[in-house]
Formats: C-alpha cells, structure tokens, sequence
C-alpha cells in the first residue's frame, strides 16, 4: 500500500515513517511512503506557504497554490483515483473499522495542515476525506498523520509479523484488552494470576475474555452495549445485581 | 511543563519533541522533555525488555523490572508525586478539556507500550492515568505520545506564540472550526466570500461563527447538542424547519 504525504516537515515524517514496524514493512514491500515537501511546490520567490487570513484573526492560514501542486504531483505519480484526506479536528472521528477500510485502498494521500489552517477552496477542491483523530487541537497534522498511518498500515497484510498480532487484539469484537503477563512469576511480590500457569486453554481463555468485559464496563461502559457478547454475558454483566430489598 | 517519557524507540521521540514548535518551545524554557530508555534499565544482561504472555497467545509482553525502574529514575529526578500516563487503548478517551487540565500540571511521566502490551503488575504499580487517543489500535504508544505531548503543550502558557493561536479555535464552546481563506483573492476561479473582504468586523464574526455552527451541524451534530448556542442559534439551528403542510 501506498501513502503520500503532503507536509511541510518532510524530514520529521522521513523518519517516523522509516522507523519501527512501518519502516521494516517498506523494507520488506508491504508499504511505499512518499513524502512532498509542500515548500518545494510553491511558486512564491521566497517559498512562501502560508499568509494572513482574510477577514483578519490570530494565525496564519496555508495557501492554496502549494497544497493543489503538491497533491496534482502525489495524483499523476498514483495515475488512478486516489482518496485524499486532511487531517483536521472539524471531522468525524476515524475508528478502528475505519483503520481496516482504508488498509483496503491501493493508494492514500494525506494532507498535514498547519497553522490555522488551509484555504478553504484547495480543501473543497482535492480534499475527498476529512478526519479525525479525536476531539483535541493538535499543532500541526503531522501527529495525526503518523497515527493514521500506523493504525492503517498494521491492518495491510504482511505488516504484522509473529511478534504481533492484528486479531485478538483491543477493541476487537467491541471490547477492550485484557489483562497480561509475562516473566517472572513473582515480581515485587506480585504473582502472575494461577489461572495463566495452568496450561488449560480453556479456562484461560475464558477468564481473559472475563477480564476483557470487567475492564470494557469499569472504563468504556458505553462500548459494552455496542460488544459481541453472548446471552449468558449479557445476563452476567449487563443485568443489574438482584436489590437487597427484593 | 517537563515531559518524561518512558520508551524503547528514545531516538525517534527526541527527534519528534525537539522538532518544531514543540522544539522552540523548549528552547525558550517553556518546555522540558526528558525521554528515557527502557532498555537502558533492564538487569536481563542481552538487555531484554519483552517475554512471552503467560497463558499463551500471539505476541510479546513488555516486562515488568525495566518499566518500573526507568519509572523510578524519573520520579526521583521529579521529586514529588506526579501523574504517570500510559497510553493504551483500553481507556477512556483523551478530550480538549483534558489537554487543558494536564497543562497545568508541572510534571508528567508517559509510559509508551509495545507488543501485546506491558505486565499488568507493573501498570498497577506505577500508573495513575490510563489515556486512549481514540479507538483504533496502533503499533506501539509513541504515536500517541506525541499527540498527547502535542495536545498538552500548545496549552501550556507561552509556547504558542503570535503566529498561532490556543484562543479561538477548534473545539472551543464545542463547536468545529470555520473554514479560512486567504490570498489571493481569486484562485483557479474561485473567490474569497465577499464579506471576509468587507472589513466589517462584526459581520465577519457573525459570518464566521454561522460557518463554524453549520460545519458543526454537518459532519459532528452531537457535538452541537452540547455546544454553547445562544437562545437564538437555537432556534435558527437546532428547531426543525417548518414542514411545507402546516
């Protein structure tokens, strides 16, 4: 799969994409990072990429000319039609079932605005996917950026290796993750639960999938609604307890 | 502000943190991050810091001595109590308002996991603030981290500066942000609305908070239910039209 990167910190997202997990998985041919610096676009004599908002107010705002010739150079390169998100907190909320429709595409640009923003008229002109990735203010898009691509590339096949795992995982079947453990057995006088010890895989796996729904409704009650769970979890943990009085 | 931040990737996380605003920020003393590595921390001599999960299953589990100890070099280096995050997606969700109440904080530890996840015993041990950026699942908690970081520090007083702005933006009184335009007045046939050029301030206003109500309505309508509308915004945005038969 292949990403675009439309910023002005080519550098940074150079490194971050090249880092870690992603960047074995280029290595390897599962992804193909391209980053365009947008500066490099602009036709200003000096580079410019920003100027002062019309209507006045604090801030800068991205101009346009840079961004559309950054994305027309991003679009001749992927030949086809592309999908094209900005990443800006006036969106709706990318989740977990966007991350795996998107790991779908062949090809994604993203934008990374700036400043106060980007003109209205590139966005309306290029912009085919506008998101989110939670309801907080970000400096830049570039944070978002990286989160987006991470969460979308371990979804491609061949990204995740043995020492990960894309299935049983959090918010799979609408739960969070249950507890784990590992060596040793006895840590500051903490011992592994006796349940992990027992090599009994069933049991194991019951109280996991236990653990999973307890801290799903300590937490994130409102996901609890929305689980996977069977008639007999729902009667377990979604019925209040019997009253006292009754 | 100081940001400790606990990781396997200490190179990746200096580059991000000291890039840009962030960047500037601590250079002019508003800023101070201290990013630690686990590894470094590990008493296993090939300086191991994962294991396999107990109970069986995909993956790797963060063990619990290296986290705790590298948690213990930067609480002692803080002196006092401090909140410590960890970045997992079975928590709640971070929100703008939680980016504003962190920012007042004079220290925070940041645990960024990996693999299948960290020993529960050390979570429980050290952490006070279990912190999901949305639900979506990522490769490890350094992308999370610098949106947390990013979030929180743009909050922080004196590290915006003039060319961006921490006022009017995003999400404040809970509506989306406006769309913004600026030179040239006319590019590839489209124009800037006329009343951003009219110089009337107070009808700019007006203009631009109908924008940011009706993008609002548009794309995030649950987020208007709670926003902060006068009597009038009400009527004109919330009411139904009237039907056509009446």
């Amino acid at each position: 799969m292949k990403f675009y990167v439309l910023t002005i910190f080519p550098e940074l997202m150079e490194t971050l994409l090249r880092s870690s997990i992603l960047g074995r998985a280029e290595k390897n041919g599962f992804l193909d990072f391209h980053v365009l610096n947008i500066r490099d676009y602009s036709t200003d004599r000096h580079k410019k990429t920003d100027d002062y908002p019309y209507g006045g107010g604090a801030g800068m705002v991205m101009t346009a000319q840079p961004v559309y010739d950054a994305y027309e150079a991003a679009r001749k390169e992927i030949g086809g039609p592309v999908r094209t998100i900005y990443l800006t907190p006036a969106a709706k909320v990318f989740t977990q079932k966007d991350a795996k429709a998107y790991a779908k595409e062949e090809a994604l640009i993203l934008l990374c605005g700036h400043y106060e923003g980007v003109d209205q008229r590139v966005l309306d002109e290029i912009v085919t996917d506008e998101i989110s990735i939670g309801d907080y203010v970000l400096t830049g898009g570039e944070p978002a950026a990286w989160v987006l691509i991470d969460a979308i590339s371990r979804m491609v096949p061949g990204v995740l290796t043995n020492e990960t795992s894309g299935e049983q995982e959090s918010l799979e079947g609408g739960l969070l993750e249950y507890p784990q453990y590992t060596r040793p057995e006895l840590w500051r006088d903490h011992r592994v639960p006796e349940i992990l010890l027992s090599g009994d895989h069933a049991k194991v796996d019951a109280w996991r999938r236990d653990q999973a729904i307890l801290k799903t409704k300590a937490v994130r009650p409102e996901l609890l609604a929305e689980a996977e769970l069977t008639t007999k979890e729902r009667a377990r943990f979604l019925s209040e307890p019997p009253s006292h009085d009754a």
